[in-house]
């Protein structure tokens, strides 16, 4: 497989969007401070991911496999956090 | 250009992932509660998805494109929102 600059962009590109929800689920988990966010969006974003995941699957992409086994755990702890501590 | 399932998965799994941001932005719109927001992760996350948009123009995927472009404007709104909102 040769990795040339688009798949180093992709690469970048999937680390960081991945990479973005560590820092909303360290201060969720330290704050417990919910209200702020959106239900709906971590429900839809958590099957949107997993859908994300089954394509991978599908079309046998290791990258796009990894990417979103992590990214569906983060919003699922995301969505976890959020109805557990709605007030 | 044929559409099978695959394709169809990742179209409905692109659409949920960037439509969940709708409810968010409408959310932090409405209560401009921004507290619980990590302005970590909206950094992380509009920088991610500009990457993403430059992949997709370099691998010509109007797909990935379309959906990135969507969801660079909603990120870089809840990025702003999270700025001038915060106390």
């Amino acid at each position: 497989m040769v990795i040339d600059t688009t798949e180093v962009i992709g690469l970048i590109a999937a680390t960081l969007t991945t990479g973005a929800f560590f820092p909303q689920v360290y201060k969720t988990w330290k704050t417990k401070n919910v209200d702020g966010l959106s239900l709906s969006m971590y429900a839809f974003f958590f099957v949107g991911i997993v859908l994300w995941l089954v394509y991978g699957i599908l079309i046998e992409s290791i990258a796009v496999i990894l990417a979103n086994v992590i990214t569906a755990i983060l919003a699922f702890i995301l969505l976890f956090f959020k109805i557990k501590y709605r007030r």
